[in-house]
């Protein structure tokens, strides 16, 4: 799966500026390649990107129409269908955020298949995948593990990469998540492939690479998550990470979607995905803490990740207020 | 998914014995179930069970055809397909252990559609279901857990239902691999779900119950296995034991599929489950040791036991050799 860009940014009918988070973070990571947005009546989304027709679009060098917008209902109604069938005729591949997949609606899937162009359904993955082999291989990672689910992990991980980009490290952020794929470009949404293959989908998406090239490998869930920790095992394995960076959010009272599920601490988080971490890499090491401070006020933001630094003796930064350099520091010991 | 016996087991052209381990599994804890076997040219394998043709087979009351055999390449050739149709044509269901799905072959598809009979594909999952919600529910659960795969879960939650029955405690096996699923007529392969469900597959296959019954959890793979542990995770947390049982092949030099990835020692197999597991049920506790000491002489294997239990305070089987009763024992305890 490797998904064209320059992008068009559909927000179809979005009710509110939060339907469209996912479109949101990939102008955010990837504003070069956002070229426009298109907009349907009752939209109450806005990028700040040029509207822009199917037609204009085109014209501008447009390669996806990318569907990073939550639609109500999880229907994909008549008035979207519109627009998609218009682009597929103007040649463009469709790159679709929703649980619903294009490619099992015929209308589309058809004329698809007719113009040449592909459907991507990224939070969906039927492909062929090998189960994961422990091998031991060149180049470095570092993973994004957290306390518990949208703790920040994505950001984290982009943030670093984005950091070593400017210290001209050789780096590549993978995706294992719809948001991700859309800012990579590629990538495996790893909760969607078959139980037994999860390392071997990590495996495949943070190949072997050059020795000073870092992949900086995005994280899912939590190994103390009721739900999905099974996913984060399998991440932590197939990554083979040298390093990990912790993520948390302070202020969050219970596991997300699980009421009377209190989180982890930082230390036995730390711990616990070291100890599972050495399985298949027995080097690995914690490069520091990321903590999500939004909902914390200056003081005591800077308070908390002093004393987070001082427990443990490792960076700990918030990658929205801080930026990663600390963190990107220690990696580059490694 | 509910497969009907009796069961006609079809062994087509096995080239071994070790072709039809599932089929073999299946007669030794299910033999009441088995009515007859069903044999092509040039099968060495032999249950030992009543050769019989799709008619006699009929005319016995056999309501499955079950495909408990490994073939030739994987794939489903015309001289197996003939006998297909045949039991379709019969009336019966079929039930398939191969990795080729049987709904997936049209002319399968079709006959078994006009005759209103069911095609299992028991290796695969494409129902619908719940992410785990980790909700304490009523009943026990108890959880073969093990250093590796291929160390006897199975063999061990089968014989602790077994016993429990012999005891009058109320009890059922839960499959969560296919020779299981054949055993129990029902159960979902674990590690065919997608990695978002797998805690919630297992809390689907193993539900609230009455407070004095116990379900008895068929393990898969292994904590420490790089290519599987997130299956077992998953199934850890979504089991919410109340004790688990650690399986172990003392022999092995490796894990399986996997040179140069050593075994882990009990005592951290134990604990390294035993603090995932208290994530879903605080109290769970170990229960004992199953040991496959099928390559150990007699001696060395009633040593290696007594060593065991003696270390850990626990009791320690081989459930070959000795039956589970005192694990059994431990676990009316709790």
């Amino acid at each position: 799966m490797k998904i064209e860009h320059p992008y068009l940014m559909f927000l179809g009918d979005a009710p509110d500026e939060l339907a469209a988070k996912t479109a949101i973070g990939i102008k955010q990571w990837r504003p070069d390649w956002c070229k426009g947005q298109l907009r349907l009546e009752n939209c109450n989304a806005d990028l700040g990107l040029p509207d822009m027709t199917i037609a204009q679009a085109r014209e501008a060098g447009v390669k996806t129409l990318v569907l990073g917008v939550a639609n109500r209902g999880g229907i994909i109604g008549p008035v979207w269908m519109e627009t998609l069938l218009e682009a597929i005729d103007a040649g463009m591949d469709i790159a679709n955020g929703l649980h619903t997949k294009l490619s099992t609606i015929p209308e589309l899937a058809e004329a698809a298949a007719a113009k040449g162009v592909s459907l991507f359904d990224v939070r969906h993955f039927d492909g062929k995948l090998p189960v994961g082999n422990g091998e031991k291989r060149s180049g470095k990672r570092v993973l994004a593990v957290g306390t518990d689910c949208s703790v920040g992990k994505m950001y984290t991980a982009l943030a670093i990469e984005a950091e070593m980009k400017k210290r001209g490290i050789k780096s590549t952020f993978r995706a294992t998540g719809q948001t991700g794929i859309f800012i990579a470009g590629e990538g495996i949404s790893v909760d969607a492939v078959i139980s037994d293959f999860i390392s071997g989908a990590v495996e495949t998406i943070a190949p072997a690479n050059d020795a000073d090239h870092w992949d900086v490998v995005e994280g899912q869930g939590s190994l103390f998550h009721a739900s999905y920790a099974g996913v984060s095992m399998g991440l932590l394995h197939g990554s083979q990470a040298d390093a990990i960076v912790v993520c948390h959010e302070p202020t969050r009272s219970h596991m997300r979607g699980l009421p009377g599920y209190s989180l982890p601490d930082l230390k036995t988080t730390m711990e616990v995905n070291l100890m599972h971490a050495r399985l298949t890499n027995p080097d690995c090491v914690v490069a520091g803490f990321a903590i999500n401070t939004k909902a914390l006020d200056d003081a005591a933001a800077t308070k908390l990740m002093a004393d987070i630094s001082a427990e443990f003796g490792l960076p700990c930064v918030d990658p929205v207020r801080n930026g990663v350099a600390p963190i990107v520091d220690k990696l580059q010991e490694i």
